[in-house]
């Protein structure tokens, strides 16, 4: 039996990512995200949603620029802090002893203890309800050679990254089958 | 020690959803989606990303409208055949045997199967390079009362949701802590 609600914004399964960021004055920033989707494929496009006032969207409203870094279990801590606290008021990499490298062609950061990184330039911001989208063009990614499985692809089990779920941090769980499995197993 | 890319679009974890939607006769249809995000609290938005010229995508454009549906993973099956075969040629409700209830709001019909079911009114269309974004108001939610934890909670661990990850179905895995635990462990 279902019972029926008016909106209600409860959050599904969303990865965790870290997005870095920067002010005019050089100062670096991260802010924790799980409104994150892929979008397009060619060219390369994501979306982040940031609530509206934050400092991190007001950087990269600022500068069209960020860096999207995923990162594993075992920074769970930093993770939590970084959506916890606010950037205007202190310095999240001091906070969390995070370290950064030099992006290739962005200004903002990459997080060197987060196997994944993205850099993104911004060619969009949509105005949705109290959020902002940022639309990014992914221009440049680095990954740790220890996740890689073959030349470009990510073993996930490696990375083992964080799933956020109804203000739960979750592991990702068993592999179930692959993508296409119906297809071979099944007449359609 | 990390190596540098060129752009890749590649999958990090995302959930599983079945997205319904109906055309000008009244035929209904369903695409597995998992480039999804919540966006907006007040009002609820949501994000869907769908391939140009998708079948599915055209028939939202055009009704405005859509559902999004949260399986569980017993669906599977029904979830990798709505994901790897094409509503504009074949009966996907046919095919997979789900059967559907009427929504309150919108044409587009719920999955009964699905423990979750988000009614949605197209508020926005954005061109994000190959894909169309639709931002979506979520303006009724019904939920199975079996997954209900307490009044308006859902507790993910019986919806028992699929997670899709680098091409794979992923169960969603252990809770690890909750949200703000670093505010309670540690002094900031």
């Amino acid at each position: 039996m279902k019972r029926t609600f008016e909106p209600i914004a409860f959050l599904f399964p969303h990865p965790v990512v870290l997005v870095t960021c920067i002010n005019q004055e050089g100062k670096n920033n991260i802010i924790s995200i799980s409104a994150i989707t892929t979008l397009s494929r060619v060219p390369v496009l994501l979306g982040i949603a940031i609530h509206k006032g934050k400092y991190s969207g007001e950087l990269i409203k600022y500068s069209k620029e960020f860096v999207v870094n995923i990162p594993g279990k075992k920074f769970l801590r930093e993770i939590d802090i970084c959506g916890t606290t606010h950037g205007n008021i202190i310095n999240k990499f001091e906070l969390t002893k995070l370290s950064i490298i030099n992006s290739n062609r962005v200004k903002p950061k990459l997080i060197n203890e987060c196997p994944i990184n993205l850099e993104c330039k911004v060619i969009n911001i949509l105005e949705t309800g109290e959020d902002d989208f940022f639309v990014g063009e992914v221009i440049k990614v680095h990954i740790e050679e220890q996740i890689l499985q073959g030349d470009k692809k990510v073993d996930f089990s490696k990375l083992d990254p964080v799933i956020f779920c109804n203000r739960n941090y979750h592991e990702l769980g068993n592999f179930i089958d692959f993508f296409g499995f119906s297809q071979k197993n099944h007449l359609l």
